[in-house]
């Protein structure tokens, strides 16, 4: 993706193809005011900025989260059950490390999944394509093949977004149940990368909930809430693997940053965490969704397109099945036609065997403005006419 | 040092054992200042916070710390000379982890050194233990020792910090030359960690220079200005090596904190940067080191007591040669009597065969209050007439 700095830098590109969060002005003002509090009372600003919080992250923070938390979801955690992180995907590079000792292999459930989780050796990993189960005319969805149950040997632990990067998916409560009670027979932990899920920045659009397990791991981030430049992910899991994460966190990164955390004190204390959520992000999402879909089956109406259905996130995840060239010509080919999207086959951390499906999907973002959103779909399709 | 952060909540403890930069209230106040611009400039806040920074860190901000070192330094630097990290000890680790693939080791060419470095297995490391000098009554140094030439087979990568974390030592320009041409000789980089050195935070007291070098790779942090929340590590070499670890940075954190690079803009764009390193923290170090020297002059005089040469940093590092007792139950000793220092054994990365002088060495940390470092002093005295 080296290439993609590069086009962004390109006047006139649609960029559909990176994972920022969209810029909402209501939000911004929110954080705006947040850090203000944080820059005008002197004590906060030192204990925030001028000095190093706990090697897990700032202790009143972890205590002021474990209590939102526990009223939001019924959990019961105490600050001993959260760590704090500069960004997720250290989070994950730390969790994958740990959890790889030893010869073992995170498993990814269900391909696709996020392309970020490959940081490992080929050998670490092991990722199982989804089975694909067409719905109507124009959309689908993966659900876990039962080729994950015979591949649970030698392994350290099981990783799976819910919403899932790219497809926009979503694990039903039951399937998460299962999965969770697949890992605890096999003694493993599942790490559930809840990066634009529950319970924030909580971009879901069905019923859907997030129990409480021991062998569960729930990594969460204000990035997609609005705050990726603060670099804070939030790892939840019981109390003995916590204490070894933190400790292994103390090593690798000494302490995680305190803004990030400090801002999002004051946005549970004055009660704007919740108001963000409820009033502005989420429906913002659903709004937008639904815009996207309306595009999508406006454009893509005289075609064999289908796309996966839309659980949660900001993404959509494109299946051509006509399409007659690479994934990479067609990624090309959209670029020259001034669209960047994220080809299909990115996402395949682990895959063993070749999946020639991939090559026939790409992932849309839909953050950017609506105008870009929608040029650049009318662009896809009428590229897409082109190549079948 | 799990009992560091227990101690660090029991009342009445003299804390010498941390490495937090001293709290300077007019270093805050600029500090507060240039945080309040990012906060109250809509763009400058929106792009800092609300956006993913470019994977090397934000571009304006390297291109503006690369003017500020060439013209400090004399340098001829651009930005893509310069990789930001989520502070120091992240890049210590993807340093470390990069030059130790292919079964190659970091050398730490003078012992003792960081403890923090001590983060790979023991196979990746060798440490060299430094030739003690003893100079006048009361104090001594380390110097290189000739083993290292005949160490230096199957080796990544060189790595040694400047002012030297424990000690306040630093190799002489004279040194550091040597020791950049001998890297040079075997085809070898040479990780300079500059954390408390030139040319920021600039805690230095002689007179050194920091010469550029093609394989040196300078890395420096704003936590010892007085930043540490903002975890802000910068990451300086030559253009081949910057872009593959920004490719290791962007696939291990994805980006880097905003907020660090942020403040350090304003502070370099409105010359509060060179106030804060001219005018405030040079002063207050040097005014800090010489009452500690006094400090220790007056209590140790009638002791068996060394302590290192201080060139710069804010560390003290005591050498009792008399000690009859293990370098954990001095430590424990200390405790008991409430003061808290980090035990000279810590500090030995690499190491590979027993070195009874450590057990004889700790660190004290000076930044806190002065009457809390006398009273942490007096004590240390006292417990040492005990173990002798």
């Amino acid at each position: 993706m080296q290439d993609m700095s590069a086009a962004l830098r390109t006047p006139g590109m649609l960029m559909l193809g990176g994972g920022s969060p969209a810029i909402i002005d209501a939000a911004v003002d929110i954080f705006q005011h947040a850090l203000q509090k944080v820059v005008e009372d002197k004590q906060l600003f030192i204990n925030t900025v001028c000095q190093y919080s706990d090697s897990a992250g700032d202790v009143q923070f972890r205590e002021t989260l474990a209590d939102y938390l526990n009223q939001k979801q019924g959990w019961n955690l105490t600050r001993d059950n959260i760590l704090i992180t500069s960004g997720s995907q250290s989070a994950f590079k730390m969790l994958f490390e740990y959890f790889t000792k030893g010869r073992r292999k995170i498993v990814f459930p269900l391909l696709p999944d996020y392309i970020g989780y490959g940081i490992l050796p080929d050998e670490d990993m092991l990722g199982i394509p989804g089975e694909l189960e067409l719905i109507g005319q124009d959309s689908f969805r993966y659900n876990i093949s039962a080729r994950l149950e015979v591949n649970l040997d030698d392994v350290g632990a099981l990783c799976i977004s819910r919403p899932c990067n790219p497809t926009g998916g979503m694990l039903s409560d039951l399937e998460l149940i299962r999965l969770l009670e697949l890992a605890e027979q096999r003694g493993l932990n599942l790490i559930l990368d809840n990066a634009y899920g529950q319970p924030l920045p909580n971009i879901v659009f069905g019923k859907h909930s997030l129990p409480w397990a021991d062998n569960a791991i729930y990594c969460l981030s204000l990035s997609k809430l609005g705050l990726p430049g603060v670099r804070t992910g939030i790892v939840i899991g019981n109390t003995r693997l916590i204490t070894t994460l933190a400790e292994l966190n103390a090593r690798q990164a000494l302490a995680p940053g305190s803004l990030g955390p400090a801002m999002a004190s004051v946005l549970i204390q004055n009660g704007d965490l919740d108001k963000l959520l409820d009033e502005i992000i989420k429906p913002w999402h659903i709004s937008r969704k639904d815009q996207v879909i309306e595009f999508m089956q406006r454009h893509f109406a005289e075609q064999t397109i289908r796309y996966h259905e839309v659980d949660g996130g900001f993404f959509n995840w494109i299946y051509c099945e006509n399409t007659k060239i690479s994934g990479h010509e067609l990624y090309e080919k959209f670029k020259t036609n001034r669209v960047v999207v994220v080809p299909g086959y990115a996402f395949a951390p682990g895959l063993k065997h070749d999946w020639p499906h991939l090559q026939q999907c790409f992932r849309l973002s839909t953050g950017q403005p609506l105008d870009i959103v929608e040029r650049g779909i009318a662009t896809i399709s009428r590229v897409l006419q082109t190549v079948v």
